[in-house]
């Protein structure tokens, strides 16, 4: 029987400010990726999220990002691979502690946004990202883009030491050579429910992906990445979930 | 042979912004005090006061903070004992991380500014300190004010099954009934080099203070505060060490 | 025919966090307190705001807050008056900037939670703002609290000479001496929304207002504060500017 | 007779922190550009400073840099035009609003940092700087970098209609070109302060600067950068002034 994680960014609200339909969300995914206070989240979100994620069984991980509340994280900034260790050693030692208050322990890692689009491209982020991961816990699982385009990323998480852990987004429109087609262009992210699903059960099921030629590549996959930050992705998650299930497919935290 | 603690403020610089003299006054102490990020620090500074601290066999300490950057955590802020309880998880957190990354364990925890002001006087926010350091590692030692008016702190922090460590400052005037002079009248604060050195040993050596009125006062006490912001005061401080050293007294980090 | 203004915080969002229904309040109100980036609102949100309420003819003023992002300046914090005074002229300068921009001027400044509401009590915060207000702009009209609680506030505003607008809450419950009946008191905030347009009818109309006790008080009212956000809150300042419109009172922009 | 201007970063500070020898520096210089609170300072050190211009008779401009305190504003970030130009208003209208407090006017625009080196090479930032410029205040003066490799920044000024003040640095290396050698190459920076003063001269009083190749290169100059971080920094100043002075340069706040 083949298994596969649902993992889902959470825990990113901050203050007054609420973003993400975390309780609808929690229901469907099985990994948890929490934001560390940086980007997104604060204490008090980290200990809820953290909270209801042990409550119903779903795995903790962090989800560093930049240090940009302003730009969430997403905007590219020229820090140092000094810098990016640093920061990510606090940012999840913070989580690690917030785990370790109520009961859990921290079992992977994903880096966020404009982080993790770097770490796709640049190697001396990637390393970094993973040298403090390793640094602060070699256990951690590293989240890593699956497919060619991941192979750096995946690379260096391996020779840091790192069980790595390949990922698959199935609203995102694959090129033939197995990367994400770039969201500047038309048909990147893909809307229709049913069309998602398939995607994601394929990917599940098959180890594979029908790419914009509707060639069939291989994908080897562990977790699939989905949203909860409206009811439409919500729904959309839960459609994923009851799809896999229904086809057989077992969900489970990421494991590697 | 008595034994004491000089416990230090340190890593309380930001970025490009130097504060402190941490590189001088490392030689003389034998704990630090490490700002977390919130009222001062950054992930580099906590790295490199921590590393300073492996080298030189100084125990390491975390010393959490109001989220006030601007203030350096020496204004009060309504912070409700559950924000209280989760902004310290979140600091000591990254503190044991940078611990971790750098071969060490954190040994004690001592609230900074008007955190620990306002602990002094204020039951739940006392208790709220002492319940997040025990949540997240109950072996950590909680650094409290020495004497009468320290006794409520010093309770909270046995209630919730920590390990307290009597703080004095041989440079404050006490009072005759064991309580420091306020900063707000003339002489609350001792600047002559011998009278602080002295003080450090009586309190050290003996066990008591020559209050403002010139009788002795019992105050137990296992460190001594001392400060590193300026050449003057670290020269103190060296005056101080030599003094306790040449008088017998053996400095050693922080037990309880 | 008797005028009155409605006036709504405003601009409440920040970064990728949506606060607030501005775009469906403005329909109704007549002035918007704009936060100033400090405790909440961001140099774009500025921008979007003012724009809106120079398409609306509505009148802009600054919402200058605590240094507090985290706590969405709702908690109080030990600033001096010297800080505070400092601190505002900053925001209002921002603010300003943005209206010039946009073509138009700013017009009145209300403080934000916790700034407010201790300006009510403490002489010396509330000078601080009015002094900063003054130094700015004299032209700019001071939002201060209306009726007995409010005469410390409205007085230093007076002494520093600027123009004070007294404002009132048609949702909050008064006491018999004219002042606000505590937040944690039941019954102090009003939820039936007939009942809420009929209080601002009568504090716009009449001058006065139910007190808790059945007594009918007076109360010089130039602004009605409403809310903006949740739908129902929308739908509540609908129902508050038909009502008064049906009953002859034409809404206005604060003046003074 | 010749004039020049000496303009200087100010009003680096920030809370607790201090940073740079103002009190020392504004005794040579004519111009000081001063940090705005988001890359460094406050807005109880923007009031210090520009009261500290106004009673040297020292022209008052903005120093705005990116929103990175923890990189003082020396980390690129991939921020859009839309958010420069808004951040950007909104640390003008700050400093214009301090300036006003004091009884002066707002002069002159600088960029920080990563910002001003960014704005050098792409026409979107340098455009987006000068669009919130003008937009605040078109008889604002936009300081940009003399030479060859100014043009792009100088011509843009130009366009959007700001008198732009060309600024050259005595302290830095020229190619034969007329743009900077980088600062990754030896001798890049010049150190020795008669070489730098007569640098400074030469800029100041014919208008060319000798390049790495010995050649000498014609270069528009109106305003000469200095420092006031360090004694010997402070120094170099006090004797780029006297040498001026000595050979008949006279000293102003930058014009156009």
């Amino acid at each position: 029987m083949k298994t596969i994680d649902l993992n889902c960014d959470m825990g990113e609200s901050f203050g007054a400010y609420k973003l993400g339909m975390d309780d609808e969300v929690i229901q469907y995914i099985t990994s948890a990726n929490i934001a560390c206070g940086w980007h997104a989240g604060d204490p008090l979100v980290m200990d809820t999220t953290v909270k209801m994620a042990v409550e119903r069984g779903v795995g903790v991980g962090a989800h560093p990002g930049y240090p940009d509340l302003l730009g969430f994280g997403r905007r590219n900034m020229d820090c140092t691979p000094n810098e990016i260790r640093k920061y990510l050693v606090c940012q999840i030692g913070a989580l690690e502690a917030v785990c370790k208050v109520n009961g859990t322990v921290l079992r992977h890692v994903k880096p966020h946004g404009a982080l993790y689009l770097t770490a796709v491209e640049n190697e001396d982020v990637a390393r970094a990202i993973a040298e403090a991961i390793v640094s602060v816990d070699s256990g951690l699982m590293f989240v890593a883009l699956a497919g060619a385009k991941g192979k750096l990323m995946t690379r260096i998480g391996q020779d840091v030491g790192l069980k790595v852990v390949y990922e698959a987004f199935p609203d995102r429109a694959y090129t033939p050579e197995g990367t994400l087609v770039s969201r500047r262009l038309p048909g990147a992210v893909i809307k229709d429910p049913q069309a998602v699903s398939e995607r994601a059960l394929r990917m599940a099921k098959e180890g594979n992906v029908v790419a914009v030629d509707g060639s069939s590549i291989p994908l080897k996959v562990q977790t699939l990445c989905v949203h909860g930050d409206t009811p439409t992705a919500v729904d959309l998650v839960k459609n994923i979930r009851e799809t896999l299930e229904a086809e057989g497919v077992s969900l489970a935290p990421m494991s590697a």
